[in-house]
């Protein structure tokens, strides 16, 4: 996509992170870390309705394959995961998403995947502006960022937008920290679980060095505190739902 | 509460709205409108951690008396909308609260009054930030407007939060309007509805002309696009729960 407007915008191919991209340049890419995503995602996700927003990220989801496993991004959860949350829901949780994700991207095809409804994922927003386009009202997304729902942003949208504190979280990077942390302070019991990536060969291995995802001070504190850590590689028999066909 | 925390701001003695406020002056507060009252609230209830001013507000509302009904603010609802509500619950609608209020105040006490969970309450927000007490994570309640719930906002802050257009929308004012609008564009058949207040003796009556609360624009498209509009003195048999027993 960057590729496509990069013919409007000549001044990326020395800007980053639209150099990176233009270049494929991986490594730069990742040095750019979540400010650069966020900077490719608002010049990218934005300038349409929120309709047409949705009918595009849905078109996309249905072809886009993750660069090296070939297989749709849709494909790409955690079969354990997903037992969770069925588990929670037969025993009367309400399932939320919190991620650092575009909210409006998520919406659009997530659902479907985790059976979690489109007002129960919480997650990063752009600004957004109401309008009329010939007298049919319609909500217009802006290149301007109005959340990052990603550490203290997280028990900070909890609030807003749920009013209740969680009594079970769960999390796999530093930017979940602040989530668990809310979590862990109910004054009911509550249940605090991260994912460790500890899989190089089925899924990845990174923690602590880690430019995206980093799971350092997270770490620390679940081992201090004795909150449940997943170790992926041996606790996990499944990791994708497409190893049960 | 303007009264008590003026003895540490001697400028509200001569500064709109708190000089209204602190003279008893009601036209002039009305003056202010909604600005004015959004000036009180910011100054009012922030400065402190979100338990805490949840535990003010419920504290508050057992003994707040409306000024001159001489009853508690949370019996002053009504009857038909609450039957609406029930009416709309039974038939698998979910059920939102979008109001111009602030949706913490809300929260602490709207729930158990219409039977509308905490996630379900929308409403204007302060910005808060995340902390540390001690150790002990808490959110505060920081003096600066976050997002007004009103007019264009309740769109804007409906797709923000559900993240789905509404199919049944009702209102009292023109700060409804947009969200009333929203609603009337869905793909799905959907139905507004506007409560008009035009019964002086056993409620109000006001519209075109209200400082607060004004029902002009949205009474005009209501009347051109065939929305149902309550004319509360003639509709309503009954108007307060408190009228039936």
């Amino acid at each position: 996509m960057v590729k496509k407007m990069s013919i409007d915008h000549p001044e990326w191919k020395n800007e980053q992170p639209f150099k990176a991209v233009l270049e494929n340049d991986m490594k730069e890419l990742a040095k750019q870390g979540e400010h650069g995503l966020i900077q490719l995602v608002m010049a990218t996700h934005s300038g349409n309705t929120t309709v047409e927003f949705d009918a595009d990220v849905k078109e996309w989801i249905k072809t886009a394959k993750h660069p090296t496993r070939n297989v749709g991004f849709d494909k790409l959860v955690y079969q354990p995961m997903l037992e969770l949350l069925q588990y929670l829901r037969a025993n009367d949780f309400k399932t939320y998403i919190v991620s650092g994700g575009g909210v409006d991207f998520m919406r659009a095809f997530v659902t479907e995947i985790y059976g979690i409804p489109e007002e129960q994922i919480l997650g990063s927003r752009i600004k957004t502006a109401f309008d009329y386009n010939n007298g049919n009202p319609v909500i217009k997304r802006l290149p301007e960022l109005d959340f990052i729902d990603d550490k203290e942003g997280k028990p900070l949208n909890i609030q807003k937008i749920i009013g209740k504190k969680p009594i079970f979280s769960s999390g796999n990077s530093d930017g979940d920290l602040q989530m668990m942390q809310w979590a862990a302070s109910n004054k009911y019991k509550s249940f605090m679980l991260y994912v460790h990536h500890t899989d190089a060969e089925r899924e990845w291995a990174y923690d602590r060095d880690s430019h995206i995802g980093r799971l350092d001070k997270g770490l620390d504190q679940a081992i201090k505190d004795g909150w449940t850590v997943i170790d992926m590689k041996n606790d996990w028999k499944v990791i994708y739902p497409y190893e049960l066909k």
